[in-house]
């Protein structure tokens, strides 16, 4: 079955607000199986609602409407959806409770505006907002569903785990399964040449995506059919064959990050872990420490941005910076070092490159970095050359570190 | 002038991707003047980029398109574009000597995968992409222009600031000028109370957004007319007013940021700058050192983010620790003293507080947060209580810590 997305909302269109609604909805239509063919944003307009909607039911059998069920006079969805179904309002008095029930949780008086927004399409089957004052609305015309629901994300979400989703999957018997393997340091271009004999070696139903971000290309195994069982194991043997020709770029799948592989990894261990950090300031120590539990492994960082701090806080010798400089392997390794012997701890990890985009020379061009990894499982110093834009060195140095770390321990 | 904004990828469709980069044209394009009708999201499917290019150019007379340039099978945009248009790719000299630059760069070497990103529609003008392989493509047809540019959010924004919007700009005529003023430290709600007879004073041509976010509302008013000059200098007068009412609250404008504001302020003093950071992990760090030029005034940073290293690196005594505990005006006063006598700085901040989700107590729930923020120009020590998301907790306390600092220089 396909279906499709129409988000009404003049801030849509002016870019006050990113329509995260859709990719929400797309993402749970696909688990029950529903691909969705298109998304389309609009304003809060009669006639390019009316237009949008009889184009969505020329292509799919499924259409979730959102935005401009709110009580104010810009937000016009019913009585448009009335128009289109040539239906007409009447009083619904299961949503009237419902408004009333939460004015009184929110100690509010109710007013017209707010009482019309208990009178509904007749045609329609309402759907109970538990979360808002906005009904959901499900129709069926010629064979086509229409749901509109409000554009407030967690009203949206209550209306569709609760009513629209489970209706949907009972509706609809086609399966779409994914599966999203992680790689890191290495191009999309150079990791196409190297799966090209397994990528062309799919089936027709099973079709693959690159996903590239800095540092990062995801790859997306998408398969099609009726029997789900069937599909996974099919899908399974693709990437067990996969995992065979790339094993070393491969971190993770799915939801994971670097970041949280390495957490994981450190915890199942019982390893400690602190960074010593120059380029990428902080940014390491950022990214594990967004995540809950990170106090268990992780004890602390030293952003060394001045040479001042490698030596008195960190243990480098005055000899090595002016020696070799402050982006070098002698340095980040006694970086490394230092941290291990100030910290306690059983990892480390040191960055030190040339962040941009000034700083950079002849011999040590913007982007050049050198890293330090120490763990009870090895110690490894490297350096790396990534490109010229500050934020994208700063994020790439934080990868290759983190998985410098992860290959040690795994 | 009626935009219409195009994004394929089959990852918007599985909501895989969020789709930012129409809010972001979208917004871009208001600014000059241009409104955007529509935004449709659909797969990398030939049949559908053409069905979808002829009903946008039935509407619009901009229709910008991203996604689908990658180098890989499945980016069918340049081919589909071709067919369009009824042109043949060739090969562009200029094209491929900026992706030799880009490999260059990064030490890659070119693969005839690469090498045919260098082919483009003939009846294109080719748009240069300093940040990637992909070139832009501008065509016009039958009065209408149609912009095709890859979906990597910065090679977009890149394309579109350096080329795409100047050209628009030039073509279109009406004027829409926005000022963005940003405020912290205050609530959307108590905002609006506090400024509502200002914001009933704005004639109907001057309109003011509301454009909320962890810890900072932006006001941005819009203005439009055919005299660029008269409606500038109408908003500089709303503006004034609106600084009068709030003073306290602002700290920047348009595109600044906290940490920027800061930044400037330090090096104005010629200030140097250290952060001793607990429950912020190194973000206050990341944040400062994200930008070029930081390495000026910022000499690093500790993440203490065990009490081990609060006392051995940070010299906060024993006693303090045991008995105000880590979270407390006592422990984080003197972190931010240590932070000054180890890294030789005029200026420290430190933070120390309950991010979240576990770890709270009745006495101390979760988002507690303690701020201590010395300076040449005073000392302030503050205890802030946010909210229950680990992640905002994070950026709100970063916020406020910086926010203290800037008050102290101003």
């Amino acid at each position: 079955m396909n279906a499709e997305i129409i988000t009404i909302g003049d801030e849509l269109l002016i870019g006050q607000v990113v329509d995260t609604n859709s990719a929400w909805m797309a993402e749970q239509l696909n688990l029950i199986g529903i691909r969705v063919v298109q998304i389309t944003s609009i304003a809060d307009r009669r006639e390019q609602i009316l237009t949008t909607l009889k184009e969505a039911s020329s292509r799919a059998e499924i259409i979730l409407i959102s935005g401009g069920l709110g009580p104010t006079r810009d937000d016009i969805t019913k009585n448009t959806l009335c128009e289109y179904f040539g239906t007409r309002l009447v009083f619904n008095q299961e949503a009237f409770d419902n408004i009333v029930r939460l004015f009184g949780v929110r100690g509010y008086t109710i007013t017209p505006v707010n009482r019309a927004q208990a009178e509904l399409p007749e045609s329609c089957t309402p759907l109970q907002n538990v979360n808002g004052t906005a009904a959901g609305m499900w129709f069926e015309e010629k064979g086509t569903i229409y749901v509109s629901m409000p554009g407030v994300p967690f009203e949206l979400q209550g209306l569709m785990t609760d009513h629209v989703l489970p209706r949907l999957a009972k509706i609809n018997g086609q399966k779409i399964i994914h599966r999203t393997i992680l790689t890191h340091g290495v191009g999309e271009s150079f990791l196409a040449a190297k799966i090209e004999a397994w990528e062309d070696s799919l089936p027709r139903h099973i079709r693959l995506a690159y996903l590239p971000q800095p540092g990062i290309v995801r790859l997306r195994i998408t398969g099609t059919g009726t029997n789900k069982q069937l599909l996974e194991n099919e899908i399974d043997e693709y990437a067990n064959k996969l995992y065979a020709i790339i094993p070393e770029y491969i971190f993770g799948e799915g939801e994971d990050t670097m970041e949280l592989v390495v957490s994981k990894l450190l915890k199942e261990h019982g390893y400690t872990l602190a960074t010593a950090e120059s380029c990428t300031g902080g940014y390491i120590a950022h990214l594990i420490t967004g995540h809950a539990g990170s106090s268990e492994f992780f004890k602390g960082a030293v952003v060394a941005y001045s040479n001042e701090i490698k030596e008195n806080i960190l243990g480098v010798s005055e000899d090595t910076l002016s020696h070799y400089g402050a982006v070098s392997r002698e340095t980040v390794f006694e970086m490394a070092a230092g941290i291990v012997r100030h910290f306690h701890v059983d990892c480390a990890i040191a960055v030190s490159g040339i962040a941009g985009p000034g700083g950079g020379t002849a011999e040590k061009p913007v982007g050049t970095t050198w890293i330090s990894v120490l763990s009870p499982k090895g110690a490894e110093t490297r350096m790396f050359t990534f490109g010229e834009h500050r934020g994208r060195n700063i994020r790439r140095a934080a990868l290759a570190a983190l998985d410098m770390l992860r290959k040690q321990l795994i």
